[in-house]
């Protein structure tokens, strides 16, 4: 396995973290021609999510340095390979969390791509020619077909960005779960993922409850986003008293944090679905399980078919995500405020930005 | 709320822990009168689960000494209340976990009474009229007649005590989680929940994997209890070449372990289904809990109902616990061994055995 590739011959701009520091730079790297099956697309959003904190930092001791983080990718098509039919040029477009899958498995052949035992992702992986994978800190991208959506046209790109990835991160566990109207979901954090969270389970027809550390968060939470309730979490009276009141909760949180005081808020049989992804693992008490019996499900983002329908959803109810617009040069300033939980509530960088640098 | 009331007449003898230090001794007491509908049970046997030992040393934070332990019951009806219809003297029957529930929730009509929010066990809980509830570690135990099961004839009344807590804590999960046959089933912890595990998975016609600490159980588990497979948890490289081949997981072991290698062995969407109650929290490692979109659920006993339904089972198909009938001045070192992890598979005490002391 090489890093590069003879036919790795396109000169790209993008921004790379070069160690455990994390600290983002500009990188100049190779990307492959555009082959039969890809599109190329030049990248005009991308979103920054908890993830790329922690490969950039090298938490998951996984990172292979340099790495160009970013799996929230918008951007027009600006070339299509002659198996790319479903794409022409001009087309507005996105790319998420993967970039490669065998194809042949049961999971790659029901599009759930994500499950498939050798998916690759967009960054900090290995493409089908050995080739690492370097992500939309980045100009440009040359990415196959399958792993490319539809923006619908309603939507703008800067927003629509984060859907990618914080999107069909709980898009696609509220659908397996639950989304029958009238039912009772939980958000835990207010960040990326549960801000949107909170619009898909209004949209569902559900009665949503946010539950947050921040107490300042209630006034959005309930106006802006829709949320019908607000829990602070670290009011142990209120938590106890939401006892057995929720069908399901997403836990969004990306840090270690106490699961059993969220697990008590689950009627009987209630699930419980984290998408963050701690470094470490996290406590999880026996008694609320089985008392309960409840269920805590990992989910992560989803296959390719239920991220275009996510996105198609997306455009008939007018749901983007809530941005701050950075300039490249302001990502390290993003990422240290990320760490901080300072975002309402994703950072978006405007690629094409750059240029005024 | 008081320990006793005026309708405690009936001394019992029986063995109690008095203090934290969990040793048992004999122990004099009152139990209620014979209501309209109880029943009284002579008791002829009682197992000893894990959770008396937690309970007898107050690893949990909950006991009330004293504590009279035991909710594996078995014996013979010796009296009858004028609603308790359905049992007559010298009916052989068992208690298990629940003493009372509310009866009026979702959950006490669905006969899922252990799920209600008011439930309360056979010893350390209360009982409708204030009593605080003393177990199975007696002579006699006075019982509502809608927290006792009828025993087939078929199956011996020693054996058959761990059936009504090991026995249906493996049995309800398995249903609810899967008995197609064909599937593939692990069972973790080879003591007195896994072994009857391993014997249901059969008779549903489940490909059943063992998996133990302890290498020298194998051919127990192959020849005797039917496992197809055996894996030594802590032999890593086989437990990682059995990942994604289990479709359920009925994990039972009581003390903290770490659950990121056991999820691994699971198929993606499987579930680890948590019945051991460890004192501690368990570390729940994110990555394949959420690279595998899979579940750890939590479940505890059963219904009254699926109690008789596993009961019914267990008689067709000679399901019975293996144990080893132990003398009630054997309690203390029976406890002790089951601390080492030293039983194949299930102590019972012979009660009237006492009458020799």
């Amino acid at each position: 396995m090489t890093e590069t590739t003879p036919n790795h011959t396109q000169t790209v701009e993008g921004w790379a973290a070069m160690d455990s520091s994390g600290k983002i730079a500009p990188f100049v790297f190779k990307r492959r021609e555009n082959g039969e099956d890809d599109v190329t697309i030049k990248i005009l959003y991308c979103g920054i999510c908890h993830t790329d904190l922690h490969q950039a930092r090298n938490d998951w001791g996984i990172t292979k340095y340099p790495v160009v983080p970013g799996h929230e990718i918008t951007g027009v098509i600006t070339k299509v390979g002659s198996n790319a039919t479903n794409f022409k040029v001009g087309d507005r477009v996105g790319v998420g969390f993967l970039a490669a899958s065998c194809l042949e498995c049961e999971f790659c052949k029901a599009s759930e791509e994500n499950y498939c035992d050798d998916v690759q992702f967009t960054y900090n992986g290995f493409f089908w020619d050995g080739s690492i994978t370097y992500g939309g800190f980045s100009k440009m991208l040359v990415a196959d077909k399958r792993y490319v959506v539809h923006v619908p046209d309603s939507l703008p790109l800067d927003a629509a960005a984060s859907l990618l990835c914080a999107g069909i991160t709980v898009f696609s566990p509220m659908k397996h779960y639950m989304c029958q109207p009238g039912k009772k979901l939980g958000v835990v954090g207010l960040g990326g993922l549960g801000h949107v969270a909170v619009k898909f389970g209004k949209a569902f027809g559900l009665h949503v409850t946010a539950i947050s550390t921040t107490p300042s968060k209630e006034k959005d939470a309930k106006e802006r986003l829709g949320a019908d309730d607000f829990i602070v979490s670290t009011d142990i009276e209120r938590m106890k008293s939401g006892a057995r009141s929720l069908d399901c909760i997403i836990d969004t949180v990306p840090v270690k944090h106490a699961l059993g005081p969220i697990l008590n808020l689950l009627t009987v049989r209630g699930t419980l679905v984290l998408v963050g992804v701690p470094d470490k693992p996290v406590d999880l008490p026996s008694f609320p399980l089985i008392f309960g019996k409840r269920n805590v499900a990992g989910s992560m983002v989803g296959g390719m078919k239920e991220t275009q329908e996510m996105m198609d959803f997306c455009g008939k109810h007018n749901i983007t995500c809530d941005i701050e617009l950075v300039k490249p040069d302001q990502i390290n300033e993003a990422l240290d405020r990320i760490a901080r939980n300072d975002v309402r509530y994703r950072f978006v960088i405007d690629i094409d930005a750059s240029s005024d640098h």
